[in-house]
């Protein structure tokens, strides 16, 4: 076997965790896994993917083998490796895989250069490292690439660039903007999982805690609609005129951030830009608020102004650092104020990924599918995969909807004229 | 003075009302009002509106009257006009009114030919036909109209069809689709009103019930997280699997109105469809059950089939009728299946008409400021005007909301190449 | 007939009204009322009831009717008599009625001495006034009264009164302290109709108000949480601690009515005492604010301060009075201060007034098969009587629920010792 | 030094701990420590205690000791103790503990004994076990004890059994009953904490899931308003039909546990009896439920049916059991049947349990006070501590609240009679 991992003694354990994932992946582990064992639709087929190698993506990438397709996986993260899943994956028929927990930089391109030499058919992609490598070292090899796929907006925005710069060379499906993803997972998966995550690492009562969630977009709602469910009161900071409206109307206290950061006991990044916590709010924080950040890089809540205000600092619980300013002030900042969900919690549950992962699969197939009839563009996914994902995840929840009747749809034609 | 109205004596009435409606008003009646009436920037443009003769079309009115406009007001409806409102817009400087409740149908186009023979430089319209009748009536004078507005989607979708044409003869801005009021007016407004109109019609206790929601847009969303928010179990219905899915992970549960039918205490339309509960609903549902539409035409409950079913009828409360099936069951339907807040309530709460009529006071300036710049086509309303409302909605009451740095506009621009 | 009515032509409009309340009060006009029919327990026992005469008092009335009873009915309140509900009452068989809209003082005396006069074997009492009437001027015929119930605290309070001085001279059931009454009436009813009487009475929008809610009892809870769910932004002020801890722990806003004041659009007391919004509280209140009692008398929001401190009153909308202070800020009284969801809704709905009655029809039927087995004390409701209204209207709601094994019974008797 | 601990080396990590507490514990730590620090009302007294030896624990007999105590410490769990913390307190002036995790059942009570025998002036107990040990086998020294308290429903179970057969040496405080800590700890901590050891053990997500909660007790509504916050469709199951009414009222569905059995993804047991879900609830569970119980001991999810059904067991996570019935089904038990919010997450947040200790810390103060003036009974905490423990934990919020003015004072006492 071609694989590259660190702990093949942690397969059995990395299988019962893929297990658990596929338990509450019906979508992509049970259903496309089905019909693509019948079809076939991958036959043959070279999948390359970079993605974080967890046991989601574990699921995924045997769904893919099972409609016949050929995988190759590499980390999308030099941390995000999961070694047992790692080495559940490689031991099995069709997939190879190239992933460590704590690989270097210079491991993590070498990696990525193992997928792109291999000349994919389709390619999967986390964050647009493999479509750059691709398109900057392998053109050659890129030229003949089907289409690809990308999982975050970061991705996207890359690939948009070089489609606009005439650069791109195969069709690229922006996964990410699925309705079926982009509303599901920041809502439902952030919201839940950026409470969970603070409740670890701090085990604090919300209940009555003033927390402040900065950002009204699909994560901030996601996490704000949360923490009140948790008995907080919640305070939105917004930018953006009119999601500060619909956050007023919504119930919500609003207000800005250097108002907020007087009274909040607990504090929520969710806005995509940087900066947002900084200096002049720090100092006027009250004794013992804690910052998470739920949104985007470590760059939200602004951490060297906080180093720099601090006399003294200590890890007083995993994942929870405090700072004592001059003052005699302590400010507790979780998870170095990287992803809280990710760092001190689990991430997304796999439910969320399921339907992630299932516009993954489906689009993979419909780049197959539509071979040599794209052009080197960037997609959306197709609205009937995405209704398809919700579909399906419907069937496995046991719900059914109503059909619009010939005479309904015919009723809205004549509407739309 | 030119306006034909019915109960001038009523004119005092009617400016209590519109005082009430200005005080929940404040962006359209104090904000937008202050800075019409210092800069003028309607001086002796003639706006010719037809719109729903009420109190908060009194304070649209009133404020581009004060902004230097001349106003002829016709009904956009024959049975909506308030005639205390109607009486004290009629006399006032600067505006003409042509509309009372109960007019026939012919006096309602004449009324708008009252305005298009006029030839209005501006035309507001809530429909489309006062923007109809100057395309087939009165072409020469529509090719000379510098622009329009219209409130309404019907109004929008027929607009989108001339512009389709080519035959569309000014540029029109689809007030209808700007963000601050599509998204509020739908969710808060109805959202409340709906609520309030089965209220005032039934005084059912709504803790505990089963109230099934038709259609999870933004109307039906609105209405079913304030069932909710009055103790309801709320059950949703859908056609769309996604909108279906974010029902589901909201909470609510979602069936199909077949299996709803027969649990359902409280049916509540939303869809913007036709026959969303018809005779198969009909014939399997409880004793008692209560149907509301707040969603379109009275055609999402069918009534016809509910008519042919009942072997009797008669109306047990104001703005309830009750029907009496062979065997024995009753159903009321309020409001004769027409709009529910509207018939049996006050319709959209002035706030939420503040939102809305604050977009078409600023698309009117923009309109005369643009004048010569704009296409024949259908323009959205600018999103600085959509940020505009928003902002001075938060203004009025009393919220301040964050401003980007510099550093974090750069970092925005970076992310979006 | 020696019913004592004014509009005795109304009769068939009242029919139609009781129809209304007994379709929705299962309880009481169906379950009770057939098992009454079928068992006769009150066979020729005379129950003199003052009570409100409304449609579900009604109700209740023709059950204890259907039991064999013969019935005297006066009202409990000079102007909340409907009549045509008096007139549909007075028609019937074994009823008679002494009650109009509008009734002077010692009208409203004479009436519930023409009960008392009657030699009554059960008395049914809202308010206390026959109890006391009872034991000053018909001392011989309290003496031989069997028992009687009373609906509110402030009745319930002057029994325990006479109990406690020793005068009370028959057994009389607490069916105010009743579970099945106080924490659902209460917290369920006046929650719903306190926000209806609001918006039917000024038809504002909530959602994004910020509405004060005085008292965090039963009824303040209701409230609350039903402003909540219309997306208003709640703010709680009570004087207990532990009550005020537990508003905060459910993620309300607390603070002192003085910092409220300030800050609230809409104010709804429901404390149960008087002057909670006075002088110190009108003197900082926002423009347009908008003050409403849920609670008690017309004596928590202190009315007096508010006409001192006006230069001018009108009424603007029905319900409605405005006072305009000397600095020219408007302050809305709904209601005149007096309980906003019985004058400008219709009270308590139905369906809470159907387990409020049911306890009383089943209180009665106690009385009389425990005659002479009760001593002259203050009961409370027995334990049986509360579960079997519960029981019963989750029946009508078709609702099961789970019964202990036996094992279970026995597993929590070893618990209790 | 007496202590007899395990782990002296883990002090320092111990005291970290107790500091995040004592953070959390603002009433205990700061509010009460503070005043026992400058009045010294323990000094001198000898306090056993019987708790379980957790960071909470350390900030409540940190407090004693400030107050003047001399304490001895003992576990009142063979494996709640947190070894890091024992050693931390132990050495600390004026504490000694007995206490370590896995201490055997004879080891449990020899450290019991060596409380008891040490002539303690007041004791705190939480299970009963001191109190007992001192009236079977000390009964001379329970006779000199000045007072005790209790902090579980079970231990005064066991002491009101004790007054009753007239064997009470002492007066005994039921803390457990107290307000502040019965309506707080059960509703907000387990609420909480149930939640957060769901998702630890299981990381689904939440939001559309079917969640049953058997029990709509204090606990039982705790979990299901947050479980309804996380976006779960929340059924509640229970035997008291009031209380399964209320339950209904606040919009969840209701239903027989051999119904929601059927359709539950996730299970939560809050009943306080056995065998809540048992063989025929096992029977009928879809593939895939997850059990877990936050109510009691493990006997309401009844595993011995569990076990006889399975065809097979093992663990696929840690505190989640996957067992396989003979039709292929899976049914995952978290925390074997043990209370998950303390197995798989980390128990009451120190919040809840400042309000707790609080109660203790003042009530010890009292029996000190009261001493001689209490009969040997079971004590209710008195309302003024009930009262004061809330009007601290307000305040360490920042929170105030209105006081009542004399003229409302004398207005309720009117009221009262």
């Amino acid at each position: 076997m071609a694989s590259k991992i660190k702990h093949p003694e942690l397969a059995d354990r990395g299988r019962l965790q893929i297990e658990w994932a596929e338990k509450h992946m019906p979508v992509v582990a049970k259903f496309i896994r089905e019909r693509f064992a019948a079809e076939k639709p991958l036959n043959g087929i070279r999948v390359g993917a970079v993605l974080h190698v967890t046991k989601e993506t574990a699921a995924l990438v045997r769904t893919l083998v099972a409609g016949g397709a050929v995988v190759r996986l590499a980390a999308s993260n030099p941390l995000s490796t999961q070694d047992d899943v790692a080495a559940a994956l490689a031991s099995e028929e069709g997939i190879e895989v190239c992933a460590w927990r704590g690989m270097s930089e210079d491991e993590y391109f070498d990696c990525i250069r193992w997928i792109a030499s291999w000349e994919p058919n389709i390619v999967i992609d986390d964050g647009g490292d493999l479509h750059a490598t691709l398109h900057k070292e392998y053109l050659d090899i890129a030229a003949r690439v089907w289409g690809g796929t990308e999982e975050t907006t970061t991705g996207v925005i890359r690939l948009r660039a070089m489609e606009r710069e005439g650069v791109l060379k195969y069709p690229a499906i922006a996964v990410n903007d699925a309705k079926t993803k982009m509303m599901f997972d920041n809502r439902y998966g952030t919201g839940q999982s950026a409470i969970d995550g603070i409740l670890r690492a701090t085990n604090i009562l919300l209940a009555g805690k003033r927390v402040v969630v900065a950002g009204y977009g699909w994560v901030g709602r996601g996490i704000a609609i949360r923490a009140r469910g948790m008995g907080a009161r919640v305070i939105v900071t917004e930018v953006d005129p009119i999601k500060a409206l619909e956050a007023v109307m919504d119930g919500f206290e609003v207000m800005p951030m250097k108002e907020a950061a007087k009274i909040g006991d607990v504090f929520i990044t969710a806005t995509g830009n940087k900066k947002v916590i900084r200096r002049e709010h720090f100092e006027v924080m009250k004794d013992g608020a804690i910052l998470a950040n739920a949104g985007h890089f470590n760059v939200e809540i602004w951490v060297p102004d906080l180093e720099e205000l601090a006399v003294s600092k200590r890890q007083v619980r995993p994942y929870v650092t405090e700072y004592t300013l001059a003052d005699g002030r302590k400010i507790y900042l979780l998870a170095e104020g990287r992803l809280v969900n990710l760092v001190a919690a689990e991430g997304h549950p796999s439910e969320v990924m399921d339907m992630s992962f299932a516009n993954q699969a489906l689009s993979v197939e419909y780049l197959v599918k539509s071979r040599g009839k794209l052009e080197p563009k960037v997609y959306n996914v197709p609205r009937e995969i995405d209704e398809e994902v919700a579909r399906l995840k419907l069937k496995a929840m046991g719900i059914e909807i109503d059909k619009l009747t010939e005479e309904q749809k015919q009723y809205l034609e004549s509407w739309k004229l």
